[in-house]
């Protein structure tokens, strides 16, 4: 790198001290302290990924998680194998029957997606737990598998201190309203436009 | 739920069996197998939030896992005490010495990112780590601390097999470029609005 000369440092410093006082202004304004909804939504990647790792998030600072697949069945899952060094720690449930258009019966889908939507209350409910994942649930809403304003009141009614994320592209609007953090995952570049296939350790 | 008619099931099935042979169609035409260069950008969460998900899923798989924090230096960071769950499995370096608008040091930033830059290449040619972490690397190359030319050749020039993660908003061009697979993470919703502070677990 070239040689920084004094000005630059100063006008560098100057900007910085700037960014940090409005920083700062933000981080001062808040104050509610409570578990929070999350959705991750778009057809980008990642979706499940951050959910996953903010499972890593709560798990170092001691909590407990869990886990509901809504779509997700039988497969084998490297982060469920990876997620089991952490014992009893997590409770993963994989309840869906794979993705709908293996399964062709609306009926199947219908019922798996119930007994999915009891495990999760059954987690949501154990005060244990400080984080649960609902992997694809938006994908069971949208089908509607789920009677949305069912989900979203116990989602709204959730006990104080616990953290919901919600995975899936297509979150249902009512979802949203109610959530307090939305992030949309979108796609700018992908390699299988390029001919490369699914990667192990990163697709599956 | 209410009854599903025959008809009604008959169309899904149709519709789904269609979708079904769509996905067959387009996973049979990847080929190629090879390490990914991934980028996870935007003003959203869940950027290094997804990278450490991949780290899941690459230790899922019995693999090693490599990670260089940018700017995070000192920090506590959850994720890393989860990480240590794994032992050797992974190797993590945080080389930053805090967001720039801590330190207000032009000089001080440049030297660490080329220290950081340096504990990367190494890793990168480590040949028992099958996926690298660069965690805010976007923000070393957007003040410049690096120059983008160089580290983008580097990342291309990558061996077979190896896949990279590269997290931080304002990816440059050149980086996007040279990328298999961009994902941007966008903001529709944050609980900051409503004056909710960063919660433990979910911020930190």
């Amino acid at each position: 790198m070239s040689e920084i000369s004094e000005e630059e440092a100063a006008r560098h410093r100057a900007k910085m001290e700037k960014r940090k006082a409005v920083q700062d202004a933000e981080v001062a304004q808040k104050s509610v302290e409570k578990g929070l909804l999350i959705v991750h939504t778009g057809a980008g990647k990642g979706k499940s990924t951050a959910a996953f790792g903010l499972a890593l998030r709560v798990l170092g600072h001691g909590g407990r998680v869990g886990v509901v697949q809504f779509i997700k069945g039988a497969w084998h899952s490297a982060e469920r194998d990876a997620l089991k060094t952490f014992g009893d720690r997590v409770e993963w449930h994989a309840m869906g029957e794979g993705f709908t258009w293996e399964t062709q019966d609306l009926a199947r889908d219908i019922a798996a997606a119930g007994r999915a939507w009891e495990k999760a209350r059954e987690l949501m409910a154990d005060e244990s737990i400080g984080l649960v994942i609902l992997d694809e649930l938006n994908i069971a809403l949208r089908y509607d598998y789920l009677p949305v304003e069912d989900v979203v009141a116990v989602l709204a009614a959730r006990r104080v201190g616990l953290h919901v994320v919600v995975t899936g592209r297509n979150a249902k609007p009512a979802l949203i309203e109610t959530a307090d953090l939305v992030t949309e995952m979108s796609l700018v570049k992908h390699h299988f436009k390029a001919g490369v296939k699914a990667q192990k350790g990163i697709e599956f």
